[in-house]
């Protein structure tokens, strides 16, 4: 393979890349399916790597879902997927709180039901989740009752985010010993049509801004996400494949762990953003230029039918 | 007077001082009261002041009460004051969009009563104020109906703010004729007995990461709060005092003004900030500097009895 970088993987290049993996990880949004719906394909392609004897694993910064929720969903899409193929920032959060941080204590979430799931799944129990609406003035506030087991603040995707969650984060954090960790810092979620809606990387800013402290995130570009896969199935980073449509997440992931790097236009970076990275000459921005790309996983199905 | 700054305020350099100056500008939070608490002798140094011919004004960067708010919680406490000497980023927000701008249309507001009050007073109509609590999924959220008027966001402070809220922002933000605006980036409000509530700042940096736009800012330091009060008074900036408990803020302020400027040590900001700026060599900081420093504004006292 040729050393030069964001080539574009068709013809004889898709069965000698595929050859030279034997694991492959992908993106969720934007590179499987968009929304509900499944990328035309993509199915196929995961299927039949698996069937080919590759194994296949689904990272994504998405903190809403808990494992099982994923695998339901991909199973209704024609998937051929199980829960501990799936790693989200939901579960892998719970992860690194216990084993990483070796938390003990209780976490004030910012977040879904399906993170309090999966933290309660590990054993550790939360405060916060749902709605907090606003009562009373600036010295209520300042001194809402904590509880004293908390430990950490936890923020990830949250609907029902408020001034009154930001406040007793703040509460929370002004205790030197609390933890303070993040899901990921993706600012916007990608919707059809070109639409968004506000990411967890937003209300985070908030979060640190107020508390004047920098969250440790778990998810993409950090390489804890790998990690969690690695050290459950022993993946060999030189002969794995990271598919991704972010190149600030996904492809700087693949970078950060020494993994081949596989753009696909499904999503949200295009070819121009990875050659403006590419001429950039900073070195940083070297991390997120992808070693090949494809229009969509799709195009790897000729390979792996023939 | 010496050339050097961060000079303590006391003895008879107070009456030069005060007798350099035809106008005092006063920040009001931790400077003239704390919360509902007046500083003690602060309401005797305003109305001697004025006595003694000095023009007093009150710039604050605080959106959540309308001039007449202040002036009457001013009485209340014992000054000697009138509305139109009162400057909040409420009242200079709406002057802001008005004068500056000259904004046709609706501002989609997340902000308080106090500032609606203040736009619809020169004519402007907002949406958006009090709660906006979420339903539906991201889809309804992306597609959230918008008001065609609308042609400014605005972020002040709002303890209703929400992740709503903050999505109907990105909506009209991702409008490229859609103004941006901010009263200030003050990231916490402290309170008595160093708590604090999150600020206006951190709401604002949540926009700006949804939005990937940069907000303008109303409030200190930007020189915008001493143009709205010269342009209504006259005043030469060469004879004016800038009094506050923020380096970041009121002192800056005052630096990009070219006026006098005094930090009293009520508030936030001590001399070991103000002596780290002046030794950092960074000329940013510099600005941070206060010519002169005093314990509390009642030190100004003596010299205005005497």
């Amino acid at each position: 393979m040729s050393g030069s970088k964001c080539t574009r993987l068709s013809g004889a290049l898709v069965k000698q890349v595929l050859e030279s993996v034997d694991s492959v990880l992908f993106d969720c949004d934007g590179v499987i399916w968009r929304g509900d719906q499944a990328i035309p394909g993509a199915a196929e392609v995961i299927n039949l790597l698996k069937k080919n004897g590759k194994k296949v694993f689904f990272v994504t910064n998405n903190s809403s879902k808990t494992r099982k929720m994923y695998a339901d969903k991909m199973t209704t899409l024609g998937f051929n997927v199980t829960e501990d193929e799936v790693f989200g920032t939901a579960y892998c959060s719970a992860m690194y709180l216990k084993n990483v941080c070796k938390l003990e204590g209780k976490v004030y979430l910012i977040g879904s039901n399906a993170m309090k799931q999966e933290l309660e799944a590990v054993g550790i129990q939360q405060t916060g989740v749902g709605p907090d609406h606003i009562s009373g003035k600036q010295i209520d506030w300042a001194n809402v009752p904590l509880d004293p087991e908390v430990k950490a603040v936890v923020v990830g995707f949250d609907e029902h985010f408020s001034y009154m969650k930001l406040n007793r984060a703040l509460q929370y954090l002004t205790q030197q010993d609390c933890l303070f960790v993040g899901t990921n810092r993706d600012t916007r979620l990608p919707l059809e049509g070109g639409k968004a809606v506000p990411g967890t990387g937003c209300l985070l800013q908030a979060v640190e801004t107020a508390a004047q402290r920098q969250a440790q995130t778990v998810g993409k570009p950090n390489h804890f996400m790998f990690d969690c896969v690695a050290s459950q199935f022993g993946v060999d980073r030189e002969r794995c494949l990271m598919v991704g449509d972010r190149l600030d997440t996904d492809i700087m992931l693949g970078s950060n762990c020494g993994l081949k790097t596989l753009l696909t236009l499904t999503g949200v970076s295009t070819v121009a953003d990875a050659e403006a990275h590419q001429k950039s000459g900073c070195a940083e921005k070297q991390g997120m230029v992808p070693d090949y790309y494809v229009e969509s996983i799709a195009d790897l199905l000729p390979a792996l039918q023939g």
